[in-house]
């Protein structure tokens, strides 16, 4: 019979709750126990999805022998120490991005992941999204050719509440890491040199925070890839999210999804819907499928996709792209440690 | 606490899985029992899904005091003897198209649930579709005014074996039933003559069999509505599944869904996804919402939004279309009883 | 030096204009003479053009010694006398579609070009369409297969005045006559049999006229193809003019044109452009195409690419439309002559 | 009677070529004199076009007391030269981009210029493309709102051959130059700063020379716009010409043109065309207008759409391009002049 692979959640928030109903939908997965320190949120949750266990004490997630693997979607803040003790309970993790906004906080996380020898995938969940899949699945067919231009789209709706800013790291943090991470996935390269511009744009507010609410970033990879990013925290036509890659041969363009394939023709012009609304709409079968992979590789003992490595280095490009909008000039990778 | 309907299923093959598969992840729906008249289907799907009861017998779900509705799946020749059945024993009922072959049988079926006021919903899971759905919301906002040309084409990615063709009751039957329901749908109103066109143009064996692998079928509306459909058995793209509707305010025209929305630009050209391949991948969100219409129906005490009148209405077309087809001329529908 | 050939232009209506106008740019035609029983209208485009000669009087075109070809740009119901008087006077023809509405006068004057040995070709333009074209291109690369349906969607952007109607021939002589030719080119084979449908959904004077606004037209072709045609003499959105080729290997679209490519986001939705507003815009470039390869057919002795025949076949077509939309009944092309 | 422009041309190339074909079909312009050093060109243009004088000195079109306006299509290095003899003799001048590589050069043109008081048009004939026009006119309609990201994408088919490049004054100034002007026409405001990547993987004999293949560039406008452009000097599927203005209340993106709208179906995928090949496809129309913008604008006393400064900003624009990309930082434009 079949090995399922015994889950703990940790955190039931909006992302906790996304993987619970996801992988209880899975077949090789048994859903064991589910801690927030909202004990209401986490008997709720695991009263809904059908979870034996629940906590508010996220140690008894990590440190219950019948848990195989954990799943971390607390505050950002606990990430690192979270890994830390799972690691050292010789869990597999899955822990949401970014790790911590401290360097050395995740360096040291990923060693006792190193040490301990168990698996840690980051949850950079657009890696698996279909269409820009298809373009990592074209560049390695080698239809494309090497990347000279790789363009990355990424504008949010709405801007979040300024209390979110505030705690969030910032936009290249909070928003364009998970570009940087597609650019790197994409490039099949690392960054050398970044530069960011910022501007507020649409909330005067988010200027005393020293955050920005429009973005243009430029990185140079070493191998010679160019990738432009474009960020707006508020787009009247939903979520733009749209990747090019262009290389000699050919180039590939992933194209927003839409709701419904269907257009409306009248006096006014040719009327398309507008893209999915936001990430959950977007990104929903996503976050389905990298924990199915998430799932597959450990129970198969294969290298997860998504490496603490790659968590720490989309969090170096975002602190270099801070720096060099702040100082207006190109900030070297070499220079952020 | 939410009230939860109790649902047995008649029928473990496909399209049987495809239901059960879809039922058990309603929050609102306990399915109790499915039936096989091969008691290892039965017994595998009921053990993968986790329904508690299994049986060879449909007699068995239909007259278990726990069922409130029964699911009917099994092959064409036994659904109205199923629907009679059920409704005699006062259970609520959703049953695939095409009730039958036979009109009289149909309208004994149709007296008797009417007579046991129970509901019955028939399987056009097509009016549930994203994009064909919105064809219709557009229509009701009255965004396209009154219908004057609709076409619908339906084109299939492969000819199915010639066996299943035997029993099919013919393209009109087991194909373009559906087009002929989508037709009522968006013109709101009844056709009052058919002509259709049959070829046989891609498998000749077919031939033999008296039916077609091609078929063009305009149907006038007593609206004053002209539809037209186009088939075909095999089409080298895929499943090419498109609707428009023309009225004097506006066009609206539903595209296929593909894969992805990224495209690959090279030295051949623009080159898109192929429509999704068949109507697995294509309806698979359409047979999960007409489920999730019928339990939410039955449960509110609404009216279910596919009548048995509707499998009826649909079987009389395909009836006056063969017709046509036959004697090459146009058949008004008061020929057909 | 290049030969030049010698043109008159009969007629300096508004399609007589874009001739002359187009004429004038190619290098290998000299515009000798333009008549029109408006001598005041001749003069001016004689003027503007540049063309030396312009009478009121037709004959004085055809029997110039200076001109080697007519262009006939007249009223439908001089056109035949014409053709006849320019074939006796060994020119050879350009002629706007159709010939006549009378099948015995196209034939006798096809009968005196041919006794004449003088090239006619028929101003089918849509033939030349760069859309249109390519489809045709594909299918003589043998990249689609043979025809198995064909669709062809050709809908006005505001009915005619009701004048107009008056004279036109009706629906199936003005506007489907142009689909008709189109269907033949595409398919490349004979019509065997005629299903036409007419509705006044529009503007009901035109009930009176015993015309029609809206016709749904279905050709069965002698290769087996099945050609839908669909009009209407009213479209919110403005010119819609598509076609579509489904063979088994491939299938081909031609969308419509649009004035630009440059599509705007916002709240609403994504909105492109209308499609170009009416034959004018849409098809000016055919106009140009069809002159120049007339042209260049006489001054190589090429056979011109739209024959007297096409014209004939046309007007054949149209006549069964009308029977069939007054009888309701599909018409044999034999029935016609 | 309406007033003719009366024309010479100065440089019977390719450019000259295309502009005396397209004056001649102006009703409101006579063409006058073709000059080229040489003679066989000039002459040959001349006969072709109808121009009724044709010279090998280029003074001889100047000093014409019969011409209004010059239209100067020599190489660049003559530009300024001609555009001073030009208008010291009081012509109206046009005069294809750039207008030299100098900065001071063409300061002192602009000067004498001003001093005679005649009307200097630069050739940046993309402002009157169908696709951009629209961009322009969306944000003029304030559709738009403020530009906050623009995004141009600027991609030739095929590397120019190694000579071309040795004499172009490299990448920026004989191919981004477009894209610099294209920028501020839709910022509708001045570059601040530019920082630009410049890279060599197509061709590496182009690294000797000092130039690049490949580049992107990011402009920040006064207005707090930011732009971001990239090019290519090779591009497997043609000539991409894209532009996209993202406002607050909108977003307008300008697509590539294609030969024909048809598109192709089969087991391959759905495959629309390439782009239009090159610049004389894709901007044909647009060298149209520009020249029938400059002669109404003349005839009617009003002003030229592209002035001088025009001229001079986007060449200043390109040495601080490559400045950046020498040095490798962001450099203001206050340090070029």
């Amino acid at each position: 019979m079949e090995r399922k692979l015994k889950i703990g959640i940790i955190g039931a928030g909006r992302i906790g709750k996304i993987h619970a109903t996801n992988i209880v939908k899975l077949s090789n997965v048994e859903l064991i126990s589910i801690a927030d320190i909202n004990i209401d949120a986490a008997r709720e949750l695991a009263t809904k999805v059908g979870a034996k266990k629940y906590f508010s004490d996220f140690s008894e997630v990590i440190n219950d022998d019948e848990v195989d693997a954990v799943i971390i979607c607390s505050p950002t803040n606990t990430h690192a120490q979270l890994i830390i003790e799972s690691a050292n309970a010789g869990k597999d993790i899955f822990c949401e991005k970014p790790i911590d906004f401290n360097i050395e906080i995740i360096k040291e996380a990923l060693n006792i992941v190193e040490k301990n020898g168990v698996n840690l995938q980051i949850g950079f969940n657009r890696r698996f999204d279909h269409n820009f899949k298809k373009i990592k699945d074209l560049a390695q067919e080698n239809k494309l050719g090497n990347p000279h231009i790789i363009k990355i789209t990424s504008r949010d709706p709405k801007a979040p509440p300024v209390e979110y800013v505030k705690n969030s790291g910032g936009i290249f943090m909070d928003m364009t890491i998970h570009d940087f991470d597609m650019a790197r996935y994409l490039a099949g390269s690392e960054v050398e040199e970044v530069f960011a511009i910022g501007k507020v744009l649409i909330n005067s507010e988010i200027e005393n925070l020293g955050d920005y609410d429009t973005a243009v970033i430029t990185l140079k990879f070493k191998n010679n890839a160019v990738c432009i990013i474009d960020n707006s925290r508020e787009t009247s036509y939903g979520y733009d999210q749209r990747v090019e890659y262009f290389g000699l041969k050919g180039c590939a363009i992933a194209q927003n999804d839409k709701p419904t394939n269907t257009i409306l023709l009248n006096e006014n012009g040719v009327i398309e819907d507008k893209p999915l609304y936001f990430f959950l709409e977007r990104y929903m079968q996503s976050f389905k499928d990298e924990i199915k992979v998430f799932v597959d590789s450990i129970l198969n003992n294969k290298k997860v996709p998504v490496s603490g490595e790659d968590g720490l280095k989309a969090t170096l490009i975002a602190k270099a792209a801070l720096l060099s909008a702040k100082e207006g000039r190109p900030v070297r990778m070499s220079e952020i440690f």
